[in-house]
């Protein structure tokens, strides 16, 4: 049987945990990576691979099974992924959960007129999350839904305490309260505020001669950003930055609290969690995964836009059918 | 809308289970029950249902959406899944692993030849934790996944104990091992022996002048049963055992440990859980759950037997695709 064709556009973080995870998949080949930059400075770590500027995507079209978009939500996939699913089927992980059915739309529509096959929002949350949450929800109708995340590096709040004045390396982790977890799990289906479910750790290597009370009060003010949370600011050595707070952890949890039974008294509870030692690993295997999917749903005919919500479980296994209610049912 | 029409075969715990769910889901109607006794000797717990001899079901043919059967996996469901199956789209819990196959394939031959669509071995385990198995090994290849069950009530093993002489009543729970999982949770991927990861705890009310060293004995080195698990056995009060031994909660753990990216180094942990104060009514809710799906399939044309693994997740919700990516994903 012949492999899945991969490409890659953007070979960030989430672009390199792509690439290492088609390494694990024996059915996948990375075939090419398009990026923005000057072709001739970026080093993948597979050998034999081309890279290519993006604006020479056309010429890979017949090439690539699957094009995996790895670019920011902000800015990069609203735009890319339409227009990248003229040319391929396309996978992203656009994670602006309340811009997803507009980008589904313009996703959906170029895909549709141009023949090929698209999925958004893949990762694990949105992703894996949504899935549980779907599952759980369906099951139990009537119960109290709870995400939890971390603990975790926050990439966008790691970012804004890196604005602040006096700060030369920063990094944030998001906490889940282990107390508002466990309340949950007692079936008492609280209502929990911001700063009941989460607190926010920041890990700060000042510049010399910083105003260190005045770094942490900015960070703890920052509105969206910290102000409706418990935020602890830790200021350490960058010899101690270096060593301890290299990676990119992440995780979180999921759960249903419900009630079945005569006269809705009999708790159950769902609950599914991660902790990965790097998000964009992770991340990166989870689109792989879904690239084995869309591969074998195109060769059935599908086309648009699809989400995790629409690929039958069994797509996503190199298994077949009955290797699957053999081992794993 | 209308409706979708739902017949149970069988009354016992898991039929009841499956008739409070439907309760619980507004575009669900119970139209009736099957039942191998006299109908008149089974009292439903909702009105205006007709209970009928399940020899006389094929009068149902036309008034039934769905037949969800919820006989035993050792002799019922082997004979009547195919059997019914001629004549509804049917759903059952068949849980005996190793002969799904065989069932699987009796199950879709009956319903290919007359047109209809069968779902097999919904539930849990299989069903719930068989799915996370799929998901968890698709996206991590490389690692070993571990399945745990309880704190709860084995049926089979309850039934064992009460056959020992001098048994007046008798229950028995499986109990997950906690430092078998915090070692997979560690991620070292131990080889856990039956006995590492499972001990057993028996509940029991002996006879009046029951030789208790004698059951105890008799109980711990049951062949299959026990021989192989720590087991503890307690003699307790009849009404100790009526106030606290009444009910049959369950749930377990799935998890993978896995290993991602460059040299295939950095941790990565999957893990699911449920805890069911009632076994019968969460398996009925999956169940019914999954008789939406299959309504909905079967009406865009599918027939034959498919298993948990060939249901896109969407089909499950009684939300429309717009609304599950609007609120969900």
């Amino acid at each position: 049987m012949s492999k899945i064709r991969i490409a890659i556009a953007g070979y960030g973080n989430l672009g390199r945990g792509v690439e290492l995870a088609v390494k694990q998949n024996p059915d996948t080949e990375l075939v090419c990576v398009f990026t923005r930059r000057d072709p001739s400075s970026v080093k993948l770590l597979t050998e034999g691979v081309k890279v290519m500027n993006i604006s020479d995507a056309a010429s890979m079209k017949d090439s690539v099974d699957v094009l995996i978009i790895c670019g920011g939500s902000a800015t990069d996939l609203p735009e890319q992924t339409p227009e990248l699913a003229k040319m391929f089927n396309v996978i992203d992980s656009f994670d602006t959960h309340k811009r997803i059915p507009e980008h589904f739309a313009n996703v959906d529509k170029a895909a549709k007129e141009n023949g090929h096959l698209a999925m958004i929002s893949l990762g694990w949350d949105p992703g894996l999350f949504s899935l549980n949450r779907l599952y759980a929800e369906s099951i139990l109708p009537n119960g109290k839904s709870y995400t939890f995340w971390g603990k975790g590096v926050s990439q966008g709040h790691s970012d804004a305490i890196r604005r602040v004045e006096g700060v030369k390396r920063g990094i944030q982790y998001t906490v889940p309260v282990e107390e508002a977890m466990d309340a949950v799990r007692s079936g008492s289906q609280p209502e929990l505020t911001t700063r009941q479910k989460h607190t926010r750790e920041c890990f700060i290597v000042p510049e010399d001669g910083a105003d260190l009370a005045k770094i942490e009060a900015e960070i703890k003010g920052m509105k969206n950003y910290f102000d409706e949370y418990d935020t602890t600011v830790n200021f350490i050595t960058e010899e101690e930055f270096d060593a301890v707070h290299n990676k990119m952890p992440h995780g979180g949890f999921v759960m249903r609290s419900g009630m079945t039974g005569d006269g809705e008294k009999t708790h159950q509870m769902i609950e599914y969690s991660l902790r990965l030692e790097s998000n964009p690993e992770f991340t990166g295997s989870v689109l792989v995964c879904f690239a084995r999917a869309l591969s074998r749903m195109r060769a059935e005919g599908a086309t648009g836009c699809k989400t995790a919500f629409d690929v039958a479980p069994a797509y996503l296994s190199p298994l077949s059918g009955e290797e699957l209610r053999a081992s794993m049912l």
